[in-house]
């Protein structure tokens, strides 16, 4: 039988797709520490659990396409408090960021359009630009440069007659990077002048450390009618399963062609947005709990990585990864190998194959992705396994070369 | 700003678009009888709300792109008591039949590519066909010939080097139709000949009255390796806004490509597939009571129907859906001239367009399809409004005209 190009043209996520091997070594006994997969082991706030089992109905009906006024209520509140201005009918709720950038993708672009997006990038955009024949245009940033942007001239190189947005994820994933006020205004301005969207995946919007700024694509009022935000609840709270988040423009024709989309799909689940409707009311002070235990961890993950010969990194400032240049043949190989052949005591560590995260061939062949969803307990003794593990593993070369 | 043009052709939802309508209606107190949208009022099995209150974890975490194992064995189990011999390995999960449908089109075509449909057919297959740039070709049925398919040759004349794959609903939305052995054993020829997928919308399965033998495509055992089952909870369990379904096919490498689509999406939301679970333990004497009840309303309804002059309908065999052809000008102008000018002691009823239901340019403007999922007594009282409404229309014709 055949299959469409598109699909096969897909690669299988680099976060998921080393599972198999993972299964494997848990089958034969051993402990992992899964710095493979954004899923943090914070609690999720109860309200969550508390206001599904408070629901009650006879029929689990169908809910409004747009989503239910009470969590875009709930969205738009959370915006004003970062002064964001986005009202309810600015809102669609939609299942999970995933859906959101899909529906960006297809509302922009029809298929071989292009979208820039700042490499190495969250690997299942890629995925959703395959999946709808859009062409995913890296703009290539390095660890070397804390994966700032490269000048404006370089990014505007890029843009061709079919380019239609610009995609960021800001704090980003897997970098870490928060951009500077200049980055955005930089990317604003190419934005305006060659009539392009600016899709602003900030699903991390809380996970800024260090005491820096945040800025967020929708202070931006001179490209307010072109600023497409991708948001969730996954991380924010702790609700990855909820599979809850939101599209927000303030451009009403967009907003409707949006809606199209969504109606054709029909809803998102009546109970995760009862759940969700309620993690909108968490106080501060979680966030802010939230903030300071992922500090820690990059703060112990950071100076770990540091002091391994022959590792590059920057200093993530933003979410809770840290792309990881390795004195290695192949990353892909070494986590591999790590999950087959070893361990200390038992256990081993698990990341993220780098060159998922690429649009570029070849690129990020040394880079590993790591999260730091584990306690500060287990993220010690994972770099340490790590070290040791780098300085056993047969295909070490002498320190990570140049790209 | 530009939109793209897959998104500029979309029409909004013939279901939900006149909901303005309505709410206008309703704002000035009027009482609506809505059968424009397939929303049961059934009761949803208490098992489902009761496994979820029952479900408690401190984190809600991503769940396996594939879906939960007990999920899938339930669904694996149901497919037993079919004898469609479906393992946990053919089965995906899925965000309601609407992303299985997502799924097959993304798997099977690139842009361009063509599926025949029998038309009319459920609208969002136009929505989803459009998103993603498959090409939808209609296969005309009509009224007077209970809708079902046309000779071979008309359908193999259909068939194109594009061609990938035939999407059939079996019992249909809208039409209420279960199509003959026969007519399956010619559908499954044909995907044999020229190497075609067929995709088979069978969420109404337990729909199936007058003691009719339903047969499944996933019964076919010499095109199983064809065979896409799309599949939801929606209507077997009255449960729409779990929004959760699944897409099934014994083809291991056709689920290899789905499972890329899936992973990209990460995964459809926990609590809901933990009510799913519960849900198909519902004992079978439920299924049997909703079908009685179902049939019961479709005797109501179409008897009445049949008492209204100048209306043209076949006698619905499954599903809950009847297409009627009016004798009005416009269906859609009379559904919002019923909503805006006509009541019976404040109370009117509401249907869904028959254009959306359409591919070719022009048909179906003189029908309307009726969801019967009101009791009895709700069906008599809409169908005497209906009665009266069409007397009294300013716009209405001798008798249905040929179309």
């Amino acid at each position: 039988m055949r299959f469409s190009e598109r699909v096969l043209a897909m690669q299988s996520s680099p976060v998921r797709r080393l599972l198999p091997y993972a299964e494997e070594a848990r089958a034969k006994g051993k402990k992992i520490y899964p710095l493979n997969i954004g899923q943090p082991d914070i609690k999720t706030p109860p309200s969550f659990l508390k206001a599904i089992k408070d629901f009650s109905t006879d029929v689990i009906a169908y809910a409004t396409s747009q989503g239910d006024n009470a969590l875009r209520d709930a969205m738009s509140a959370y915006y004003a408090g970062f002064d964001i201005p986005l009202k309810r009918e600015d809102i669609i709720v939609t299942a999970g960021g995933s859906e959101a950038l899909l529906f960006a993708f297809m509302a922009i672009c029809d298929p071989d359009d292009e979208v820039l997006i700042p490499e190495p990038f969250y690997a299942n955009y890629n995925a959703f630009g395959g999946s709808v024949n859009v062409k995913v245009v890296p703009i290539t940033t390095k660890p070397e440069e804390g994966f700032h942007l490269p000048p404006r001239k370089e990014i505007e190189a890029l843009i061709t007659p079919r380019t239609r947005g610009i995609l960021v994820s800001n704090p980003g994933n897997p970098t870490g990077t928060i951009y500077t006020r200049e980055e955005m205004d930089m990317l604003a301005d190419l934005a305006l002048k060659h009539d392009l969207y600016i899709i602003a995946d900030e699903v991390y919007r809380e996970f800024v450390y260090d005491g820096l700024k945040y800025t967020s694509f929708g202070h931006l009022p001179k490209i307010e009618d072109r600023v497409i935000i991708v948001d969730s609840v996954s991380k924010r709270y702790s609700a990855c399963g909820a599979r809850i988040g939101c599209i927000a423009c303030r451009n009403k024709e967009f907003m409707a062609q949006v809606l199209k989309l969504a109606q054709g799909r029909l809803c998102v689940p009546t109970l995760e947005q009862v759940g969700a409707t309620a993690l909108y009311s968490t106080p501060k002070s979680y966030l802010e709990e939230v903030n300071k235990e992922y500090q820690a961890r990059r703060n112990t993950l950071y100076s770990a990585l540091k002091q391994m010969p022959g590792v590059v990194c920057a200093e993530p400032k933003g979410a809770f990864y840290v792309m990881v240049k390795l004195p290695v043949d192949d990353a892909e190989k070494f986590i591999i190998w790590m999950l087959q052949n070893f361990d200390i005591n038992g256990e081993t560590m698990m990341a993220a194959a780098g060159e998922g995260f690429y649009a570029t061939p070849g690129m990020g062949k040394q880079e590993f992705r790591l999260a730091y969803v584990l306690n500060n307990e287990d993220i010690v003794k994972a770099m340490n396994i790590l070290k040791q593990g780098l300085e056993a593993y047969p295909g070490r070369v002498e320190a990570a070369v140049a790209r």
